[in-house]
């Protein structure tokens, strides 16, 4: 196979040719130096040198159409260094009429119905399963999409919480919170909190969850942490997917998997600049931007989900761990060989359903009734 | 830093030169054809090309002890390629010695009692700790120690007993079952039911767990997996720490975290050469030796426990969610940077702590008392 291996050395040289690009370029965004450290310290422990490798499609114990998605090439936007909130807006308004138009269909094999409301001037979706079992006939869950915080605006950030509704059949709230360029940090933390504060007005805090993936899941947990802050009473469980839960590029994951999770690819990707756009010259480390960075006693049972080539591995385990310590009830979910947010793709991967189930199961254990 | 930096890349090329070597060395062992196909499936997927990369020391959430376990360089005996158990006990000889001298500090530190004697004719430690709270004291623990099946006789094999009975309270019989040259597939199998059985007359099973890491995690699962095919009572919980629980090289982290991982290296290394020297010819496929294709209803309750740069992480995340999609109570704890094995290396690590606080936690709530 002489061509498909230099095929596959001019793909890998092409990527490294790219990932410097970008390292170079997201040097000064992240006000680093580009200088090496005149003089290191010698003590120091020393990085290991991984040589390059060639990485089977893994299949054993993951469905054909799960196998497709790890498969796949790098995600091509991967290196795409937004500056600005109309840079991330422009994109995010051609993804979003892209994911918008599969959402019907999703609807009518889930059974789901979609509305959009507003909540005390907040924009939401709400998603409503064809049947609620009388058990979740008073379970509120409230969703905070991902997409690095400007990505997915409108219908096309519900695709998860349409999955939760259908797979687990319970009422679902979508925030669909304000992005760069209409609104920077907190505005999206706001919005979320306002949506969870009026839905405090009709539904008992024991009987509602929060949950979402990638920001989302970092919406999640700053949601709880603000909860904390604010005096407000905890839900009763939470999901954070894979959350972005340190923006400070920090997590053994970041250099683990990189170039290995074909989503975000990189820490010196689109995800983590789109991050540095919301927060507009905020810290990066305030735990309202980085949660693991909070302080997790008094949480509420925590489920976490993420995969073994997922680039934010470590900030899930990281997260649970914290959690734990804390001595919070978390369960920990890592799928073999999915990269970043894979298990909540497509509703008709076999990995996508048992996720949902994993957290529903979850949700019924902890949440009143 | 002109001097780490060629000392880095020559360190690099010499684990390239001694990770060829290892390859070709064990491709006969594995029955395979070192000569690539002649024509491969034009639809086949084609495997993710890594380029190399220096992967820093990680140190966020990780304590300083735990940092130089992490630090340190790739174990140096990783391709020792056993074939015989005349060699592979040879090696276990000298490495027990120094591990014993280990030993007196650590029961002293933790406050355990360490008899050695027999049930029913296979060899056992017993290790009680100073105090045993009421609670526990009608519960046993049985250990089944690791070093891919070959490793470890003798007192040796006792520091992961020590370390649970010491945190947890508990009393612990840790097995040392028989070992290549002596014997062969199934006889550490054999050895480990003896004494489950001979545990049964005088304790309750649901008083009862199993534990134990790497081939001991094994083993764990297989010795489930015999009594349920024995129609023998289920023990109430079982802790399989990042178990070999498929030693036919399959699992997507024996090629992400292969020369990531400092302890294993590499499928091609050590310990899978030693689990064939084990199986003596014995299908490798088969669940008594790759309990990942065991049929897991009616498993007791499981905690298992990994690392982000374990070369098993995806063995062990593979038997969670085997585990979880038959319908067990299965819990996951990965710890941050760590690679195979190393929750469990030193006593006095806070991670240490941490990961059989973890387990101890589990049984608590999980076992009759």
């Amino acid at each position: 196979m002489p061509n498909s291996v230099d095929a596959a050395a001019s793909a890998t040289q092409e990527i490294a040719r790219r990932m410097r690009a970008a390292v170079l370029m997201a040097l000064p965004l992240a006000g680093l130096s580009a200088l090496p450290a005149a003089a290191a310290d010698a003590a120091a422990p020393q990085p290991l040198q991984e040589p390059a490798k060639s990485l089977p499609v893994p299949t054993a114990d993951i469905s054909p159409e799960m196998q497709k998605f790890i498969a796949a090439p790098l995600n091509p936007n991967w290196d795409k260094l937004w500056k600005t909130g109309e840079e991330t807006r422009a994109f995010a308004d051609k993804q979003a009429a892209a994911t918008v138009k599969t959402i019907p269909a999703m609807l009518e094999r889930l059974h789901v119905k979609s509305e959009a409301s507003t909540m005390d001037g907040v924009k939401v979706h709400i998603l409503t399963p064809a049947v609620i079992p009388p058990e979740n006939s008073n379970k509120l869950l409230i969703h905070t999409h991902g997409g690095c915080y400007v990505l997915f605006p409108g219908e096309s950030g519900t695709t998860e919480a349409v999955m939760m509704a259908g797979f687990g059949q319970f009422k679902v709230i979508s925030v669909d919170y304000r992005m760069p360029p209409e609104a920077y940090f907190p505005a999206a933390l706001d919005d979320v909190m306002t949506v969870y504060k009026t839905a405090l007005k009709t539904t008992e805090p024991k009987n509602m969850a929060i949950f979402g993936t990638s920001a989302g899941g970092a919406l999640t947990l700053e949601a709880v942490l603000r909860a904390k802050q604010d005096g407000l009473p905890m839900p009763g469980a939470i999901a954070p997917g894979t959350p972005m839960s340190d923006v400070t590029k920090t997590g053994d994951s970041f250099y683990t998997n990189e170039l290995v999770d074909n989503i975000l690819v990189s820490r010196d990707g689109f995800c983590d600049a789109a991050a540095v756009v919301y927060a507009k010259g905020h810290d990066l480390a305030d735990p309202m931007l980085s949660p693991v960075n909070g302080d997790m006693h008094g949480f509420p049972p925590t489920i976490l989900t993420t995969g073994t080539r997922d680039l934010l591995l470590s900030n899930t385990v990281r997260v649970h761990r914290k959690l734990r310590r804390a001595g919070v009830e978390a369960a920990l979910v890592v799928f073999e060989g999915e990269s970043h947010a894979q298990y909540q793709f497509d509703d008709r991967v076999p990995e996508t359903k048992e996720a949902f189930g994993e957290i529903a199961a979850f949700f019924n254990s902890h949440l009143g009734h």
